[in-house]
């Protein structure tokens, strides 16, 4: 008797992934949508992607954390931002500085994480993992940035995503984030502005010169934007500060979200919200109790280009 | 002759810590010491700790990110600044919200995480891992804030280590963090501030009036503490934007922490800067290069307090 | 001047990956390949492997441990032993356990985390993370192994390995791990043979019938085989005993393994092998200091279809 | 309405924990048992442990995995079987080879994972994450080893717990795991036995002379203790093949675990059995419905010395 209740349990079977040397990425991420653990959750994020990007209705917010600019996903960012597969941005102030730097040409480099620091810091090197950059690279930024805060409106207060259209626009790059989000009208945001290179130099820049950068003035057009979102679905790379600000913003609406990825490494145990379930948010209302979601516990470098593969690949062959 | 190099490595030996049951938290830490991994590392924290703590010309930087403050954190915090182990404090939106609810009376409540969501949800509770908060609490908070922005300066942008003083007075609870930071004149940076219920209710009260976070204001300030300091050490709760903050300001000095003590899950693998080793710290001139600093990976509600219990066992005794 | 020595590891930029529609997995992941973190680390492992498995010369250990049968990872283990691409397996007796379940046609079912275990036990039904199967698998598994174990050797101890082999002849179906590997004459080695329900019924069997499961006499056949490599190649999914027994073969023969690759989400802090570094393996002589290797700390049942997709596809086109 | 069914959630509200430098273990523990996440948990584990202690009708089983010996808890788990806290000892291959190392005076070094693996392979140091041990100490080992084997019985199959009971005779010291096990006549199972040095010696020493390691010999008796248990208690420092084998051993059984706590940093995300829940092993009739049990996800290092502490401290005081 018990059986016939665990029958209801028991009726999708695992079915082994086979794998081809003549998959192209979408036969890929299908193959493991019959598997566990991590498999089937890859195999679901592209699902849900391409069903949020997709539909013309739903908004799409992308919330990016983590060193993702050094790491060398700034072309999937900016192509995807380009394609309309991104509506609004939230990022770390770091991601931007970064993406500044390759766009004017200031390289990162491959480096390893097996060196010895004091040997970098006398080199003027500076780590991020397994990425160098020479500490020369910020001078070059400072000019730059001098030269863009130029550009701001003197008379009164410039709300953060104001500043980031601006730096936007004196990058003048359309394979950047902040160039293609400018070219694009895409907003981005940047809730942990002063925790930043950028920041630093707004600081720096403010001691000399009238600069007011309002940390809230641009909280209006987000909650708009949430407001008019017929369906809103949103992708998590990494937790942080634009997890957080992207759920607490359509906390304010009576609107939830209908769709949700997270590709993190952080896991739940510790209980900080980067690695909080996607159920958790069920309970505070950010996500809706009916919403398709899905959380990828795996490395965002890996699992953000194959799943960015996997649905330009379905797109691609659905349009034919 | 291979053999004698290798003495030099061979100099020390693991020694099996003895466990007793008549042991005081200093002794605990103590008997850890001669062993390994997050053992010795745990030993070495408090160790470390206590020298920064024992010494005056150290000013002691604390960066809290993580829900430490749901977990039940507070206390030990509050306490920390009222003892003047604290003398600037960077933290998160989050852990401010929760304070302030704490102080105001408003509990959060021991929960679990194998709960239904969507039934906390019916319900209006709010969860975080396994702590629950009622969702009427945040309408008791608005309140409260609406009351504490009326005594913000009208007139001027004000900055946000402003406003957490304003609001600290306005909870006039010493057991609290913004309660003992503001009576105790520990500033208390915030620079992801829109980014949390507090940023919410900015935004909204700017609706309706006049108001101005600077964003960038209280940066002034708080790297005239770095240039001031004669010794600089830094504890790190978790990691996100209050370690990237404390670490970005000294870079603009040419002075370098002296001590550095990371309490973490995070693990440098992934790249992000919230589990980057203090090593890395170094290459950027973050970290001297003959600074003391140790990174413990393991849960901070557990390395924390303990953390905290030997080095005040220590100093209790070497008080006598 | 530290220039000059700063450009010697200025050298290599990081190249942004470009993503498209239309790529095939080799391609894909070679557009990882001078990104950073994770996402360079598969791409190496693909490289790694893709040489390993092109040399004739080299003989090929695989490890296998966690639970990568429920997750679907039996047809990717079984085709790669079919191609020539494994020469000897070490694994878990969970994962023979059921690659023998799914060989006598008895499913694993996909399940969820989020469910009451206890219902799940009156439903009688065993919970794998998000895998479920009936518990009456049990019994016809050991009706299977009954009948198999008759056909051992009843005279004289058998070896693990022997064991294995008789397991997968009884299997008969060329689908499966074990059936693959006695098709192939790849022999399958399972330390821990008391450790999982194969050992069980070995045990009970035992108590009415003769049978000595001799602990270490296929290690000598094993010492064979590394002693014969002229080259040695190994990838070791998840750690435990599988990479610590493949290593420590290693040990006994002046040799050392050319290739490692691991995929695992175990990390190097908490000391355990499992999570060991590569680099560690050299200072014991496990892994030669010229080596090529890699780790990737990623979701295992994502970087190893990855992987193999990967290097079949370039395979593929080579073969052209 | 809602609110009704909420109140019942919100019962027990978290209270701070208030550390103070004159605590000992036990009051340390306890101020940590209405706090979350980590922090509960341990305090849980120390409640369970004490009740496991304390109850002379719990049969109280220890898994061992994880470096653990190498990294100095050899006397804790020497002092827990010394004190009758430990009635079963499963425990890894590797842990015992340690343990044995230390017991014939070979010391295990404090080293640093910041080393060129190269180089200690030219110096003929082994590298255990953050400890070092001469190659030399394995050339004793093996004397050692080699003159212990002679005791063993010649004409029948071993057991590998008869193995490690000779084993724990020949080194004869007290301090050590395998000895204070002889002494006290605590049996240590071993079940991926050829996974080790000790292994591999069996196995050379099988080379010449007659042995047969019976793998699946010992598992009656363990059988045995399991159905003789009027209540069972399981502690698993890490998961692997220990967690794994204590546990397939009770479903044999018509009986369950009354207690169980499990000190690991593997997460359940990753589907193995490492990090399994133990809600998950409920499904299966490992664990009991009803039963006591915990997980601490935090470096077991320093989990395990605390919980022992705490325990330790309260059974002192309640004896007085």
């Amino acid at each position: 008797m018990e059986f016939t209740s665990g029958h209801k349990k028991l009726s999708k079977p695992i079915v082994p992934a086979k794998i081809t040397g003549s998959m192209d990425m979408d036969e890929f991420a299908k193959s493991l949508e019959n598997c566990a653990f991590g498999a089937r959750r890859i195999s679901q994020a592209v699902e849900i992607y391409y069903e949020m990007v997709s539909d013309p209705d739903v908004t799409k917010f992308f919330g990016l954390a983590g060193a993702m600019v050094p790491a060398g996903m700034r072309t999937i960012i900016a192509d995807l931002i380009k394609d309309g597969y991104i509506d609004v941005l939230v990022t770390t102030g770091a991601n931007m500085v970064h993406d500044t730097l390759e766009g004017l040409g200031l390289n990162h480099y491959k480096g390893t994480d097996q060196v010895d620091d004091k040997e970098l810091h006398e080199e003027h090197i500076d780590r991020i993992y397994d990425v160098y950059l020479p500490d020369g690279h910020f001078e070059e930024l400072e000019e730059f940035l001098l030269d863009v805060m130029e550009d701001l409106p003197k008379d009164k207060p410039v709300s953060i995503a104001e500043f980031m259209k601006v730096l936007g626009a004196g990058i003048n790059n359309n394979d950047t984030i902040l160039g293609a989000a400018y070219e694009n009208d895409v907003p981005v945001y940047c809730p942990a502005f002063p925790d930043s290179v950028i920041g630093l130099h707004a600081y720096l820049y403010k001691e000399m010169n009238p600069l007011v950068v309002d940390a809230v003035a641009d909280m209006h057009d987000f909650m708009d934007i949430c407001w008019d979102a017929k369906k809103a679905g949103a992708v998590f790379v990494g937790g942080g500060v634009p997890k957080n600000y992207i759920f607490q913003s359509m906390l304010v609406t009576p609107k939830e979200f209908d769709y949700a990825i997270q590709l993190t490494m952080d896991t739940p145990q510790t209980g900080g919200l980067s690695g909080a379930t996607l159920d958790e948010a069920i309970s505070w209302g950010k996500v809706d109790s009916s919403a398709k979601f899905v959380t990828v516990y795996s490395d965002a470098t890996i699992t953000l280009p194959l799943m960015v593969g996997a649905v330009r690949s379905r797109v691609a062959k659905n349009r034919i």
